[in-house]
């Protein structure tokens, strides 16, 4: 099947599963992946063979779109052409190597993937994980922090946390929370000046400044709690028919 | 069964699942909450009724340990007693209010935890989503980035990235500004609704709403655009202060 050029992800990391045991796993996994916008799947020794119609099943046709995945017998074979790879894993080692978050290890994969390497992230099976052998085959290591009272991400989780990282690390420019306007465009001042102008006479009209004192600060309290709302245009409108319906009910 | 205090999470968002159909998804999200020190759910119309053993089963022990899952007959009763509630949705939605990605939302949920209010986030059923009314009771979106050509995320695996993020965000240190309540404190949903309800009845009087047709939209857009507000209690009565001297103006 064709690749299709992708532009939001020209080069990706390949997600190897070291003897994955349940194709149910290997299915979300592969699903979790192609979410995110992952396509490479590397298998060492599945325990149940491939292809396994349940991993098919289980990824909703990730794995036909990604195009399979590649099996091999041993880890070192299933890394060669790579030139970073991180090993996740819950437990401590006792060796040395860089520990990343899911966060931190996805924007160094981002960097080095634009500086041209080629980068693999490994999981262990469902109940070993990865021996310390695996381990040593990779130049660093990775660790999602979970509630030490409660961790029980499975496979299919732990791959999805990683693509979900490594695609936000792609889009990052866009930290902050926009305004969705839609159609309409945002209110200019003056447009909210003319409304506020209005309220406040009505609010004159129907006695609601007790006094002439209280009545700039109340006026500004007023003016705070609507220009916080970032009104539309569309949305001053409504209030001017609101104004105009409470004076006739 | 007593809870333990915790020392990573002592407060939380709740997370609410409206209209969850299978029994299976509610245990896949408990677990994946308690994963991130997550401890409170509530359900809205769960399809099978509640409890329910495939749940419990999937959980892992989660549901037990978090205590079980409050029931609900609708969205607005279960968001009574929070003070900002976020929507997850894919779709997008003619509705005027922030859209927040699961990283900026945990940042914004942390940030208001620690000035002291009580935070939401709520998830549609399996098949349809949250629904518009839903929606309007929330203040603020969210919506997972995800490859648009492949977007198979489930509902599990929906929570898992939220509290995922949640947790990242209480160990990232960093808390945004918040806003300032001063001596006033940020209104509660039940607080708001009674406002609303009154604002719609005096409209109602006075002929706002052309057509019966268009009377659901019309208050839905108004209710947004107060929600974007974020009004303090204070300035929910100083809003029934107005509606009052308007019809008298």
């Amino acid at each position: 099947m064709p690749q299709k050029p992708d532009v939001l992800v020209p080069f990706c990391p390949v997600i190897i599963l070291v003897k994955p045991q349940m194709g149910e796993n290997i299915g979300a996994a592969a699903r979790a992946m192609l979410n995110f916008g992952l396509r490479e799947l590397r298998l060492v020794e599945p325990r149940d063979g491939w292809p396994n119609p349940s991993a098919d099943d289980m990824s909703a046709g990730a794995l036909e779109r990604m195009g399979g995945a590649a099996v091999f017998s041993c880890l070192a074979d299933a890394v060669a052409d790579l030139h970073t790879v991180y090993a996740t894993t819950a437990r401590r080692r006792d060796m040395v190597k860089p520990v990343f978050t899911p966060h931190s290890a996805a924007r160094d994969i981002q960097s080095r993937t634009q500086a041209g390497q080629k980068t693999g992230i490994v999981f262990g099976g469902e109940r070993a994980g990865l021996d310390n052998e695996d381990i040593a085959l990779c130049q660093n290591i990775i660790t999602v922090p979970v509630n030490p009272e409660f961790s029980s991400l499975n496979l299919g989780q732990a791959v999805l946390l990683l693509a979900y990282e490594w695609m936000q690390a792609g889009l990052d420019a866009q930290a902050l929370p926009s305004l969705d306007y839609g159609k309409s465009t945002p209110a200019t001042q003056e447009i909210l000046e003319g409304f506020f102008g209005r309220l406040e006479a009505e609010l004159d009209a129907g006695g609601f400044f007790r006094t002439q004192e209280v009545r700039p600060t109340t006026a500004r309290n007023i003016r705070a709690m609507f220009a916080r709302a970032e009104l539309s245009d569309q949305e001053v409108s409504t209030l001017h028919g609101i104004l105009t319906a409470l004076r006739k009910s």
